[in-house]
């Protein structure tokens, strides 16, 4: 019997797509613990079918994988370390274009760049395909606290919100440690801004807060809403993301201060000092503009139509340079399928590189993908999502039967330490692949200081280490050769 | 015979005064290798005398420290980690009052509090002792690359700069690394604005860009002059600090940039764009203002006209809240005569707390403290303005039979590991004091993260760990009840 269960993931970025699978059951242990995924999210159960695409699976384990892919791994990773040309090129991206937010000339810019150089590497099929994106613009924003002295509050607009009335929002903060707090003191939250203190637990639980701050902030009738910024450190540094609005209840103003600001602003409170801060926010949401997922391929010697993808997101918030998120992604991606090129490793079955557009505020590159593509035979979708550093392993979500293989695989990564495969593994672009069967994989790395920089003006090229960007560039080109060259 | 050498350190902040001593000839290791400071600034030899103010110094060692202060020293250190009340004032402090800039109304509102709490406290001659203080006011600043591309560069003006015309100042930058690069490419400055991108080494050398700049760029014939920030890690954060003007040379306006904006700015440059920025600063210096040292006592019990003067300093840069720079400094030392007060430790000699006003941009509480208080028999200075971090042990420079006693008294240090006693030590505001022959002290501590938000935003209450505040406020209480009571 064929069916099997696809785990599914979500993991970092854009989660509306994502609570779409939310109906599924979360996968557990046999002891009832729920099974996460690196940023602590359930992996849910999938109820479609997926067909094993390689024959004799019971004997792709690590020694038929030494015998078959030993040398070629020992290439593809000597070739990945031997300069330093994806971190040259992020740095070029990221420098020259600076942040590509969707909908912005940035973002184009740097896509032209890209299909322009990748055509003139020779890489096959290189090509942009259009998407019809969000542009939220940001403009000019400040938070003041007025009362109970004179001080300038470093703040982010969350990406989606409405503007404040030209002179600003002026008023009292109600600050709460989380919903329940809100829920409890619901009675005085009328006219008020309230900031949400949530500390950092984890990626999944805290984000809620900046999703859905707005809708449970206004429910409850406040004129506007702030969070502690979404971060496990801070250097008096805003994150801005994503949030969300209900269609029944009023839209407010939505935005981020730094961890420091927050604590001061509790402190005064706590100690029962009437805070008062004045927002201004011009954001605007203007018509929708046309932005491209950005794709090469090296074509399959044998079974060309059946196709591994993978891919990064060349989208950004609009701080910083997008560095790691995903700037990195994109050129570990783009390394992978350079090595292979430059090294004429063709294998059985395409590898596709996809660069999706608007992962961070609207996924819409991602679902476009899926729907275009829907026809073609996908074996593998694999993204890099979160953050290059040092490189561990893989995140796997799909049969039983191609996590044993693929954990075979990850055994020619012992030389650069990255073999661990775990259950549970996945990327916001590549999740709407899951309604397809597609099986999902993600690459894990050392990223204890991801939320440090996530959607900050911090995250610029001087974060990502270029050994590990090559690191990963090589566990992903020895990972995505097997997977599309396997018999 | 009496006379030694007293050698003399500076450390970290305002270096004008102290370069008023640099015809003095630096202290060498008998290999001639140059005794340096924890800041890697050299300690100069000075041709004072100084009188040891203990008797029989040759049996003040350790078994005599033992025997004499072993249990106060218990008892110190007890009382010390047993409430959080220094870290709770140096929150509601900074966080009530904000950053201390000289000349602004927050300094003097936290000097007011100040004394009424150390009254209320029932500290002994609580005084505020007038100062006039230089009073220069940020304004209104931003810096924009207009080309390539229209990028905003997050900025700080550096304290002391004048402004720049109302509509700003845009030139192309010409980047160096260093001084030398300046000098040799000396043709190409004019009418440019330059940068000086020095990569962090130590402080003492680095923080050359920040106080010379200006002045070097002017001599070549720049507009302008922005400097890498004096940073030994970044998050987007810029540093400000204090720089200085040459009479004979043009005043140019001066800024520090984040790390990562001088990355970018040199990438472009070393790939032959031409970049241009505007940078406009609207800072102003208003006339003198008048604040204040505080001062509070422990009178001694046998030679109270003897004194231990220990303190930090109480204003700040006009950037986050100078939670590290320096009011950990005053509540390590305001901690420690509440201590000695506390557990009624009353010594043969006065303990007087001294926290120095205008440290950063001036020095002159430090020069007029000197000078009011110059006809007094001062034993010993000691300053905490390294930041507070876990206490290692202290620094010192005076007579070689008082390190000796200082090394002694240290032993009774080892339960909280802060026991190392080093050559070299002292600190700014206690630096006039030299002239008078004084010996100096500071606090050492674990400093590698110093300089992520020294004169930054980030320079908040959340950087220093209370237990850590009170390991400092301990060590420093025996330390100077010790060389107070010493017989």
């Amino acid at each position: 019997m064929r069916l099997c269960l696809i785990a599914f993931a979500f993991v970092l970025g854009n989660m509306t797509f994502l609570h779409a699978q939310s109906g599924r059951k979360p996968l557990t242990t046999p002891a009832g613990t729920p099974i996460l995924t690196a940023s602590g999210e359930p992996v849910y159960e999938l109820s479609s079918t997926a067909t094993i695409p390689y024959t004799n699976v019971a004997q792709l384990d690590s020694v038929f994988m030494q015998k078959s892919y030993g040398d070629a791994a020992k290439r593809i990773i000597a070739h990945a370390l031997k300069d330093s040309i994806a971190y040259s090129r992020l740095q070029y991206m990221c420098y020259t274009f600076g942040s590509r937010l969707s909908g912005s000339q940035n973002l184009e810019r740097a896509i032209d760049w890209l299909l322009q150089t990748m055509k003139t590497d020779g890489h096959e099929n290189v090509r942009g395909e259009d998407v019809k994106v969000p542009a939220w613009v940001r403009g000019e924003e400040s938070c003041v606290m007025v009362s109970p002295r004179p001080y300038t509050i470093p703040m982010l607009g969350l990406g989606g919100s409405i503007a404040t009335p030209a002179g600003g929002i002026t008023a009292e903060v109600m600050v709460v440690r989380d919903f329940a707090e809100l829920t409890r003191r619901a009675a005085e939250a009328k006219g008020k801004i309230v900031l949400f203190n949530a500390p950092f637990t984890r990626y999944g639980a805290t984000v809620r807060y900046r999703s859905e701050g707005a809708i449970r902030a206004a429910e409850v009738g406040a004129v506007a809403s702030l969070i502690r910024s979404v971060a496990s450190y801070s250097m008096r540094t805003p994150h801005t993301g994503g949030m969300r609005y209900q269609d029944s209840i009023p839209k407010i103003p939505h935005a981020a201060i730094a961890t420091e600001d927050a604590d001061l602003i509790a402190h005064l409170t706590e100690r029962g000092e009437k805070v008062k801060v004045r927002l201004t926010m011009s954001a605007q949401t203007m018509p929708d503009a046309v932005s491209r997922n950005v794709i090469a391929e090296l074509k399959g010697r044998e079974k060309p139509e059946e196709i591994v993808v993978m891919g990064g997101h060349i989208d950004s918030w609009d701080v910083g340079t997008g560095a790691l998120d995903d700037a990195g992604g994109c050129y570990a991606t783009w390394k992978a399928l350079q090595i292979l090129k430059e090294l004429g490793l063709r294998p059985r079955r395409t590898i596709r590189l996809a660069l999706w557009t608007n992962e961070e505020n609207g996924l819409r590159g991602g679902v476009d993908y899926a729907e275009r593509h829907k026809n073609e035979k996908h074996i593998l979708a694999f993204e890099s999502d979160g953050g290059i550093f040092t490189p561990q392993g893989f995140g796997f979500t799909g049969a039983p039967e191609l996590l044993k293989v693929y954990t075979a695989a990850g055994t020619l990564l012992h030389p650069i330490q990255s073999a661990a495969l775990k259950v549970g593994g996945g990327g916001a672009d590549i999740s709407p692949l899951v309604a397809y069967s597609v099986p999902q994989m993600n690459i894990e790395v050392e990223n204890s200081k991801y939320f440090w920089f996530h959607h900050t003006q911090a995250d610029m090229p001087d974060k990502i280490d270029p050994l590990d960007l090559n690191k990963c560039a090589a566990a992903i080109a020895v990972m995505m050769y097997v997977a599309a060259d396997l018999p």
